[in-house]
């Protein structure tokens, strides 16, 4: 897509929320596959937090031509597409359905991990992967561990948007390339 | 195939099946990849049921040009399939073998899911991939622990059609396609 | 291979092994994929037994055209390549490493399933993969457990073929291809 | 790469390293790939061990053209790529994620075998593949359980080097081609 197609898409995407009544503060590009301008356009578009870039396990600032984001880190380890995605042809996926408790062991160390580290747990669920009935009781239990835990915070993404803009200490980061060094890349 | 060599693979398959003394009461698309005109052809050639269609984990009724269905949804997680299909050229499956107790713990926590939610669980079986030694002791043990639940009903296909329509409050769908809103897709 | 290649082939293993003092009086197909004529060529041969096929879970006795043999079932669940073999590119096997314990898994839950069923469990093994240390625990943990259960007899492939053609009640099978019934098939 | 271009390649690795103020006594070849000349480079240009072939699971010196190197030899099982590596389009790795308490039984089981065997345990890590917080603690626990047995020792490649010089029953090998048997082959 081009900067004109990305936009009308995006226009299209608010357009139809807003009939629903719906003005989201955040945004995942589909396939966590950004284009190098949908970050100007969210930023441009009044979204206040982004949830697609992996570098990280915390949040941070993202800078744009438009004005700054949040980025809400997600990742694949805890995304349920992975886990229960499965089409034989085109094959897509492992190509085996994992038992739902499997995806719980996957997301509950990542959870055990991210406590002693402290860092901000975001699922990524796919409705009509999740929607199944032993799944979305494995998701129960997940929940109900994490309530479990004491310190472990359950709360939206425009919450935890909300939480790291009011620290003054967030690490600000920009989409700018690294340059080659000259003296190793002299042709560069 | 055009609907001359649908209609011709059906009878075929009647004929082949009446020679053995058998009459169909339920269908299963192969692969689970029905035509569009599959359910019309099963209504017209007076099948009850079919058992093809993922979007839901209860019976409803399918209307077709020819009548009403009653479909019984399978699911992939439901299915020998991807547990133990293998092949390595032309690949096929997961790539390895799973031990059978994988599989009992996949069917075991969707049924468990089910109880809880009170569903149909519909298991697929291929006599080529379960009809192992190792394999067909992991099913006994889902039999075995399924009757040991008390309140888990095991009934034919069939039977469970005929208590599906009996119910007055059974949802009914068709297969009519989606229309986009003209408000947000002006050109479609 | 047409024929003369695939005779010319196995002349050339024969007299390698003959080298080295070895006369085999069994064989398996490279990859489980045996010729149209693979099997007359080694009763021709004078070979005894056979372990190519996966159609049976015990011994039966395979009709050729130059004399009878015996044959041994193998099965991709009683092989390590399915378990151990990796390769990134180009991609062989499952595309990650599984543990040790989980081969040994595999295996017992389907000698416990022939053991009820009283079958002969045939384990393929290639000694590049099954011989890393944790691999080669693993195989001994297996052998251990068999030598435990009592009526578990380990035996060579030519001690299982003796046995088998021993027996007078073993199945006897040929490889030609089943005719299309003519009343579903007309133009077949 | 011809031998030009792999040498300039190996040139401006050291050069970068250098200007960190490092300066190399072992290499890996990427991807576990390397070229007809790469260990004559490496012995050429001071290397002392080398970890990028799998044919051992214990050291041995390996002749070059330029000198001897040591070889540590490293496996596809005791490497995060093929436990953590995850990318949907192109794909690489299984497709799924694992639980870091699964790559821990791979890697532990090993461990063991190798202490039964007296081995060396190289272990491959991508930090970008380990340094997420539940699989560095599946990491942690593996150097834990390591230290907690008494006997392995946790060495820097460097210092396994040096041992293994300082044995003078060290194998050695070179990369020979090994002949065809012409009586076995005429032609070739």
């Amino acid at each position: 897509m081009d900067e004109a197609a990305e936009r009308a898409d995006l226009e299209r995407g608010l357009l139809a929320l807003e009939r629903q009544g719906v003005r989201p503060e955040g945004y995942r590009a589909p396939s966590w596959e950004p284009s190098r301008r949908t970050f100007d356009l969210l930023a441009e578009y009044g979204f206040v937090y982004d949830s697609t870039l992996m570098d990280d396990d915390r949040p941070y600032l993202l800078e744009t031509r438009a004005g700054t984001l949040v980025e809400l880190p997600p990742h694949w380890s805890l995304d349920d597409w992975n886990q229960f995605m499965y089409l034989s042809e085109p094959r897509s996926g492992p190509g085996t359905v994992y038992p739902p408790s499997r995806a719980l062991a996957v997301w509950r160390e990542e959870l055990e991990g991210m406590r002693r580290h402290g860092c901000l747990f975001v699922l990524t669920m796919h409705p009509f992967l999740i929607g199944r009935p032993g799944r979305v009781e494995a998701l129960r239990a997940l929940v109900e561990y994490a309530l479990g835990c004491g310190e472990v915070e359950l709360v939206t993404g425009a919450e935890a948007a909300r939480r790291a803009l009011a620290d003054p200490d967030l690490p600000r980061r920009s989409l700018r390339p690294v340059e080659p060094d000259p003296a190793i890349y002299p042709d560069s």
